[in-house]
């Protein structure tokens, strides 16, 4: 009998066919017009925080996601960090965020003195688990004229930040309603899921704020790059002045109304931007249709499974995950040792907040459906060119 | 008789020929291997976080400025946090600093909770003026066992942060003698003064940490970007750490040992750094030229003078400053004014610091000189391409 790691190296082949090893985790794709773009900037000059491709970039991202504003930044941490400080979260607040994130997410909420506070994920969505929560929040929150509070800490409890996990939602509707019936800010960390739609509307519409991110590694990628998400006009206005050190428009003085960040995505990342987003329905569609092959492969496969986008979402699948049995989880660095040394990269989830030392002593809820995750993720190579992108 | 806006617009023709209007105030210049590097991204799929650029960026940097050790990061802005951060600033210190500064300078320090106390600058580097700075610290500052105190706000004073304005260094040598007389920290804002020299030595060596940036305006430009330089090893150890969030090296784990900031630069932006930092030399040299055709043609025009770099200095000339006589500063908008409206794009100083609403409140000497500065100097254009680069 073929050892785990056997049969999932087997399916993979299986899914991948005859592949160039090593096979990256995620890797961009630049078969469009991004030279094209890029070389304008260079040829025009036009390469840094003025330039109309940051503006061109910002409007087709919020077409593309309906959400009506989009204001782009030198990263995905920056844009939450702004999301953050417009929500009016200030020092000694708690803010509700899944322990299974990027670090991102908790770092910040720390940039402005406000406090993580763990919450649990589940098995469906691979993001928090809004049930748990609201069970959660009747023993832990008191609500009082200024607004939900910790009962145990004193603290003020402010905003969730729902983390789409991989690409796939969380169960956005019924979080609003948790968010409407405790007064809490919602604010998506849509770093990982442009491309992600939750009962067919793309998410970051759900979020008075939301965050995505256009890393190196992510479905579309601007070098380093991330943006802001909001419906509501004077957010926007207020996120493009606070990310532009405060600058009021004048032609030549330098008055600046705030103490403010510079944040601004350059014009050349921007431009690569701009020929990446043209390409984001084949991308969806190559990493979906990957997505279904790896399904197939793993049909037969004992003690694993691929994970399947939730029922009421249509997902990017950013990154495919491999869930291994809950008798299977003692496996799973042997199963990542055999695929690295056979050439396929690929990554366990992030440890969770609660687990790394600046985040071990934040107010938690039990978190074991994340601790029994963290056994058993497993992230395959997921490029969109695997898919035929 | 010709006003003096009539009398600079006749200088500035002689000075730069018959030239092709608006002139910009600086411009970057892309006759190298731009094209090829960032290409050479682009192919390879290596634009973000990972990639050989940066690294590269990273030892020819430290190559030319003879500082050991230089980090990339998103921004300038980005860089000087971290300096402070790694010099120990913390939230209730006070951080002597030009009150003729750019704003990110600032917001650098408020960003940690640590409060600006602005300092004067002098007319012959634009920037502190070190002796004044001597006799205020005679009054204001008492010595503890912990270190240099403000006798009136009872705060410990850090650190102090000179700004080489445009370009032109501080006195480098007696900025650090008041250093060591006060058990202060120096910290070098060296983001406009790339390719400058100090008593025949690049700047950024005088500070334990030295911030410069490479927005698209500076000398030379990754679109946007920055980079910390520091001539100690564990400094530069542990700033590559808190730039890249504070990841444990390991194949696959995500994990994180302190709160940390994603502030590295793209590979993207460092390939354009490369290739522009082959061409600082002609660069100076460039710009250098330019402030010589400057000087010559301002020679007969009354109210009005070329600033020259200190008798210290060998300056990049970032942006040349003309500076109007006491009698002129009245001036000062109508010669803007007017070089706008024939299409030489120009600029003043920044509004100093303690004018902004957020720093209007902060501790201060006596700012009389940066005051005369701020209504007499008017910076013209000096992109490198102007001086033949």
């Amino acid at each position: 009998m073929p050892s785990i790691a056997e049969q999932i190296v087997q399916c993979l082949h299986d899914a991948l066919g005859d592949v160039k090893k090593p096979v990256a985790l995620h890797e961009p794709c630049f078969s469009g017009r991004e030279w094209g773009y890029v070389k304008e900037c260079l040829d025009t000059g036009w390469v840094s925080s003025v330039g109309s491709f940051v503006d061109r970039f910002e409007s087709e991202l919020a077409a593309y996601t309906g959400v009506r504003h989009a204001i782009a930044t030198v990263n995905g941490t920056a844009a939450l960090h702004v999301c953050l400080l417009l929500a009016g979260i200030e020092a000694g607040d708690e803010v509700l965020v899944p322990t299974l994130t990027f670090v991102a997410t908790a770092n910040a909420i720390s940039y402005l003195g406000a406090i993580p506070h763990f919450v649990d994920s589940d098995e469906q969505s691979l993001g928090v688990d809004v049930r748990k929560l609201r069970t959660y929040l009747q023993d832990v929150a008191e609500m009082d004229p200024s607004g939900c509070r910790n009962r145990f800490s004193g603290r003020p409890i402010k905003a969730v930040i729902p983390m789409h996990a991989f690409g796939h939602p969380v169960d956005l509707d019924s979080l609003a309603t948790l968010c409407r019936d405790y007064g809490l800010i919602l604010i998506e960390d849509a770093a990982e899921s442009l491309g992600s739609h939750y009962r067919g509307r793309h998410v970051g519409n759900w979020g008075s704020l939301s965050a995505v991110s256009f890393n190196g590694n992510k479905i579309v990628t601007t070098g380093g790059g991330g943006a802001i998400l909001t419906n509501d006009p004077e957010l926007a206005r207020k996120a493009k002045h606070i990310t532009t050190t405060a600058k009021l428009p004048h032609r030549w003085a330098f008055v600046h109304d705030q103490i403010a960040y510079n944040y601004r995505m350059p014009n050349l990342n921007a431009a690569l931007g701009c020929a990446q987003l043209e390409r984001m329905d084949s991308f969806v569609a190559a990493k979906r249709h990957l997505a279904e092959r790896y399904r197939a492969a793993f049909l037969g496969c004992d003690g694993v499974k691929v994970f399947h986008e939730p029922v009421y979402a249509r997902s990017n699948y950013w990154l495919n995950v491999l869930l291994l049995d809950v008798d299977q989880a003692d496996r799973r660095d042997e199963v990542l040792e055999t695929l690295y040394s056979l050439g396929f990269l690929c990554r366990p989830v992030w440890a969770p907040m609660h687990k790394l030392p600046m985040y071990a002593h934040c107010p938690r809820m039990n978190l074991g459906c994340a601790e029994s995750l963290e056994r058993r993720i497993i992230c395959v190579p997921s490029s969109a060119g695997l898919g035929g992108a």
